[in-house]
């Protein structure tokens, strides 16, 4: 941490502010410039929790050095992590296609994207019980009846099971119809819920929260972790910008930000991040250019009839034609998808 | 709803869709410009549900007409209202001010904080006993004794007790304990638990989220609404933008653009929306101008210690500064703070 | 200026840091604390300029301390600048109101609104002559002719006028009529015509970019300031967000966040600010409360029938109830508006 | 364009507009849902250009349909716009590379580059005369005699030059030595200056501006087509955001939008987009993959010294690495790099 103070300050301000850090076990070094002094803080910043440096006179601000997560850190863990889902690995050379409708609306529904999905090679069947709407006279899910439905999909085509869960008190419920447990962008920093699939043993599926930055995002991740559960998967599907045109502005870059930061895998959702069927597939191949171990694209038998989101859900055709394209893509960047 | 078409769609483009609101029973009118067809939807679009209309041939967008919320609406219900907390209107003429330290600390620092709000003219007592934080490591909050000592406080002076609750499970257990629950900004879009405060018998202050628009916060109030609960105060606490002088940008016109879309009463956090002491004065004189019913502001008595936003906290006595100062400002926009 | 290093940066890396700084005559203090090592740099930063720290080997990341404005700031100039446009003064107690229509569309419209204003109590007309318009088919003003009817405008009412310049080969025809000079938004980063501007002998009002931080605004005013123009004020007109109810969100707390980091005057915009006529009075008062020097507001004698920006134009009626209002709200922070 | 009035709307309001459009030579259609009234408008809607039908009594919302350009639409034009220069395409199979240093700095690291970049397979040179510098005390380009050092480069190694014009005065000089003029993204909506380059008869590559719309673009880019010159090239370099961790973040989405509205070719520049040299390369990967025409890239022989931009550029080596994995995505795609 490093104290930032006016150049005027007096010598009783800096003093204060030693004798702080001192009578809590902290070093420091003062460095005066032309225009700042600057402090300099030496040891564990957590002995400075409840002490509100910036309200001290003379401090102008302060700036943090640590990262204020550990365990999704690659400083903390420099090998990647693999999390593996029975025989299939999110993480590691191959890419991993999830796909599937926004919403579990009926067994025949379902049973046929499931089919098709499998067929153009997609290793994960997405699919929403508990649907989060903004508005409250949207469709919400079927909820049981639908996690059931994605089981019965599982023993059908063998593909694993991605869903989202929205409440702490559904958790072990959804862990046991689900493969990957999903937590949506409204739920990135709801905390007893982060807390409570930390507890469990099953993958997390983190998605981006729609305003959060890469350092809240890997500090939601971090909840997950400390609570035990090693296996999160990040999600970037789109941030909130002043653009219009698309749903929310694909943040690529988060790509190889994350693989900088963090040991986590990450995968990337299309659909949601532009809202527009056409842009998916563009968008979708550049995300395994740009380094993602793997895509989450909502796929929909009859879009012009989805219940939710059809506007940026392929056909399976569009899909098949997609995946071979992956297949190219992936090889171009030293990988597979298979 | 307004179906926009590129003006070289088919004829047959043209009548799948007609043909489909006609099956629906809705009505249509078509205009033929020199770059565009549109059709004019008529009728309940409620019956659209499920139909992806975007993704039909031809079309190019589809543009709602209609809000997606209706009890939260001012042409719902035209006038304004006043939710009613025992003998204190909020809404009303009167500006009401809600005040305290972010987080309940110690039964010392509460009445402390409690005690010198109350002299300043605050009616209501803020603490927050959970806590939500962007970090697992820092505190988080004391919990049902934090509650426990926040009814003390108002046993002690009178306050009405505003608070935070987290997850479905804590509702009745807060609802024990506060005079208005409040649904943080993280949570503005947590619809279970947006349900679960709609179903009780309390006023629920319900913040706007960090990056939600003025339709989507009202559409979170329809969740609440729509299951009964008609005393919902919205909280407008900043916005996420480019800007990193301030922590949040305070988005002020809220307040003039609720009182037109909404009969809902609005107030304003500065402390949040500001991210620093300094600024809270100002602001909050700016939120009353503007013409917000009140104000809810976090005083410490002693930031410099404070476990949780010291840096935005104001000392007692700059709160009893400011509170003189929305008196009078109060009465220059024909309203009053006694 | 500080370094952040890895804590596994080598000694050769460090080292390489350090030669380097005592290469430029540069001081330094290595800090290494359990995850990073910092090294505060000492002296003279410009020195650095051309050395790309952040891509030296071990290297995470460079944090400047010094703002990169030096005239613009509150240290370099404690006192308040107090702009003189002839008997008028802005940046002191009284407060300036600069009210026009958007475009000078002819002279029977100009004249009434300058004569409205007037009677209202404005100091100032504003009004374009130049027009930046997003699309090349809008109206694009009057020019020449439009600066002529505002200084018969002026001579008939005694109004100073306050118009925009948006080319460096305008600059001298434009400073022939207006008493300040206004560069728009679209242009805080036009730098060639920031020294144009900063050479002459008028004062100049400088609108904040759109996307804009506070930081960036202030280094443009920091161009017209060293180029020997000391009356620069800075005018918050809204910034760009998600949210599109409003044309921009207005940045109130600019306004406190200037005055602390700045000795220039600073006014409002609340009719670009907000887009909206119904949003204008309740911003401009908050503005005022805010401790805004001034406002500069839309009126046009026929917002229906004005060539451009109707939809947030005043009519003079609401103007003058508006200007009532001011009164009042200047004596509850303790200024006049007379 | 639609009106849309609140369903209590008056006869008499509905008639007085109805009354605006028959006068205009407007036709329109009404239709009475339950909640509002959409008046559908018939015609051009140049016509209505200084009515404000936003502030006629009743009114709540005027809904634009169509776009506000046309010659840059590809409604307009639908065969997609190839930009030669020379025996170069931009737009067509091939892709293009534009690369070298941020700003020309001396012959010795112009030339250096530019083998560099021409040995890695780049068809263009770029690199800055005339620096656009957020402080004024930034280095600001060697003007004339830096465009001297990129016609001798271009003699040197054949490399077509790009680089960028700041005002309008300096065109035709820049216009001598470039045979791609760039429009910055500062100036994206500077409206004399695209009017000018809209008047010479050289490319111009028109750079996104940091918190500009698709629509916005492409209204610039009409007012340079507007004025006669056919040959735009768009650039996405980034957009603002929340996001702090990269400079800028690039929206890769904007490259299959701009083909689906557009006919003008697009590239990307990843190293303004991030601001960070390793994620120069998996972005313009990624950009590839999404479709762009072509990329524009920092390269410096020695980033550690640049005088702008060095943390964002790429060394020789990693420039000629990068080069070799876009043949194979170029591939992958369906496209050539050659």
């Amino acid at each position: 941490m490093v104290i930032v103070m006016n150049i005027d300050a007096t010598d009783k301000q800096i003093s204060d502010i030693t004798n702080l850090l001192t009578s809590l076990g902290l070093g420091y070094h003062i460095s005066k410039g032309e225009e700042k002094i600057v402090i300099g803080v030496i040891g564990d910043k957590k002995k400075l929790e409840g002490k509100a440096v910036e309200m001290m006179e003379g401090v102008e601000k302060v700036i943090p050095i640590v990262e204020p997560y550990k365990l999704a850190s690659k400083i903390f863990k420099p090998e990647p992590t693999v999390v593996k889902v029975e025989d299939i690995e999110i993480g590691g050379s191959n890419i991993v296609i999830m796909a599937g409708p926004c919403a579990v609306e009926s067994r025949e529904q379902l049973f046929e994207s499931a089919m098709a999905v499998k067929k153009a090679g997609a290793q994960f069947l997405r699919g929403g019980a508990f649907k989060p709407r903004t508005s409250p006279y949207s469709f919400q899910g079927l909820e049981e009846e639908g996690l059931k439905m994605l089981k019965e999909a599982k023993e059908l085509t063998g593909l694993k099971i991605v869903t989202e869960v929205m409440d702490v008190h559904s958790v072990e419920l959804v862990a046991e119809y689900a493969d990957v447990i999903q937590i949506g962008t409204r739920n990135m920093q709801n905390f007893p819920l982060l807390k409570a699939v930390g507890r469990i043993n099953k993958p997390v599926l983190l998605k981006r929260g729609l305003a959060a930055t890469l350092e809240e995002w890997l500090s939601a991740a971090e909840y997950i972790l400390s609570e035990g559960n090693k296996d999160v998967i990040l999600c970037e599907r789109g941030i909130r910008t002043f653009e219009t045109y698309t749903r929310n502005t694909l943040d690529l870059s988060a790509v190889p930000a994350i693989k900088k930061l963090s040991h986590l895998p990450i995968v990337v959702d299309p659909s949601h991040g532009t809202g527009k069927w056409h842009l998916v597939a563009p968008m979708a191949k550049a995300a395994i250019a740009a380094g993602a171990d793997g895509l989450i694209i909502e796929v929909h038998p009859d879009p012009k009839n989805a219940l939710s989101d059809g506007a940026q859900s392929l056909t399976p055709e569009n899909f098949e034609t997609l995946c071979e394209d992956i297949k190219v893509i992936a090889k171009a960047v030293g990988r597979d998808f298979v």
